[in-house]
């Protein structure tokens, strides 16, 4: 399902569009993209050697989320094969900045970029989540992902 | 939203089917049946007096799906009320068997009836997932919500 | 479900959060929150005397996305009570702007706030979509929903 | 995604349990399972040599759901990859029976059997929906696929 990332910085998942995707227009219900582009966040962490999963049950952290925002340009469709490319945008002490947008396979035409600004987490206590520095390891691990030269 | 059971011994639940939960066809897409049925027994047991979630935490138990079923007689669509009722069909030493009918509120016409089936499990080990008896008071309980003669 | 508008020029929802809202932290999924303020954009539209299904069946046009985004505040937990409050933040010749708060019902602690950027579509030819300007009689309706001073 | 059916009379398709898929519990919520048995019986059809979005535009026909169970084995978990089997139980005059198995990739394990009975509708008319029978060209084609001797 997903490509990894290898020598390049970013994530390619490729994906088609499901009936239970459409509204009743025939068009993708937006939220589901944000459901994909959420698990292609979790697949891109996983590409670059860690798993959120792991994270949380062995070191307490998440990177939780702080915002997120969809542009849509051009609606998804029946069937349609579609391609999503995730990036780290932006990498700072306690926060990162993935990309991602998704494109027809057929004539990579643009249909929706989006952004994820996720916070790390200390969730140890369930009740109280508290947002940390990310551990240096793993952040070492992030800078080499990093897909411009923004690191802070 | 939920009206109590109070003497009766079933929930009632009222919704607007929204814009997202249609499909192409512009007709409810059937596994948000699903998501509203399971939301609906959650709300039964917590009108029964106790809530799943603190079951979970305080005890270390939870009701899991064995088996879950829907027909599907009329199709449900943009901005219809409807109305969910959850009954207790059948109680047994590790089991519990919910019904849910969803009929239109404005002509009572049957819409969807559904089932799950759900068994007490231990989950304190969340790796291993284990069938467990009912514990006593919960089973008590849960007799007086028996909506039939058929406790076992 | 919804409180009708009146006077005021908000649409206020209140929901509980359900467990399948929960991801596997026990907080709620963010697309969740993109379903419900979406549902939310459909009753405020309603709600100010215009059903955008009907928008659609009977004049081919639709509000679509241009753009949504969500910052998110404080986590949703299991059966917390939550009120989504919707208005008309910005009115243009083809455009509207809506805001959503999401807060906690019983602290009125803010969740989560959110903004959906529609455009009003002529859908009339379901492969090709077209922006056009709100028509007169809608426009007018809706002025009277801008929170602000900000009609353009 | 999916592998062709070619000589052999099923849909396989591969996915990977995502974060998003996951209840408080962490482990697959039910509806979930639905969606995914909704697509495969698309990508069913598909592979047989038919798309049902075509079907409904080109000759007003859908295969609509009449019910739909599935009974649960073993949990998911974050990123387990999983395959879905998709064959085609049953068809009469004016239905089908999909069967779906969920299993582990790694292990076969068989985490989920669902079915979904559907029915052959003319839904020209978007108002009311009518059970006919299967077309002759589209029924023999099924027929190929039928994994048992119960072709009625």
């Amino acid at each position: 399902m997903e490509l990894p990332a290898e020598e390049t910085k970013e994530t390619v998942v490729e994906r088609k569009i499901m009936w239970g995707d459409l509204d009743a227009l025939g068009i993708v219900f937006y939220p589901r993209y944000y459901e994909w582009i959420d698990g292609c966040g979790h697949l891109f962490f996983e590409a670059a050697g860690f798993r959120q999963g792991d994270l949380w049950k062995e070191r307490g952290l998440i990177f939780g989320l702080v915002e997120t925002s969809c542009k849509y340009f051009a609606p998804g469709r029946y069937h349609q094969e579609i391609r999503i490319v995730t990036t780290l945008d932006a990498l700072e002490e306690k926060r990162v900045l993935l990309k991602h947008e998704i494109r027809s396979s057929e004539d990579d035409v643009l249909m929706v970029r989006g952004f994820e600004r996720r916070i790390c987490l200390d969730v140890s206590d369930p009740d109280h989540f508290r947002a940390v520095a990310i551990p240096g390891d793993i952040f070492e691990i992030l800078k080499n992902f990093v897909s411009s030269v923004s690191v802070q």
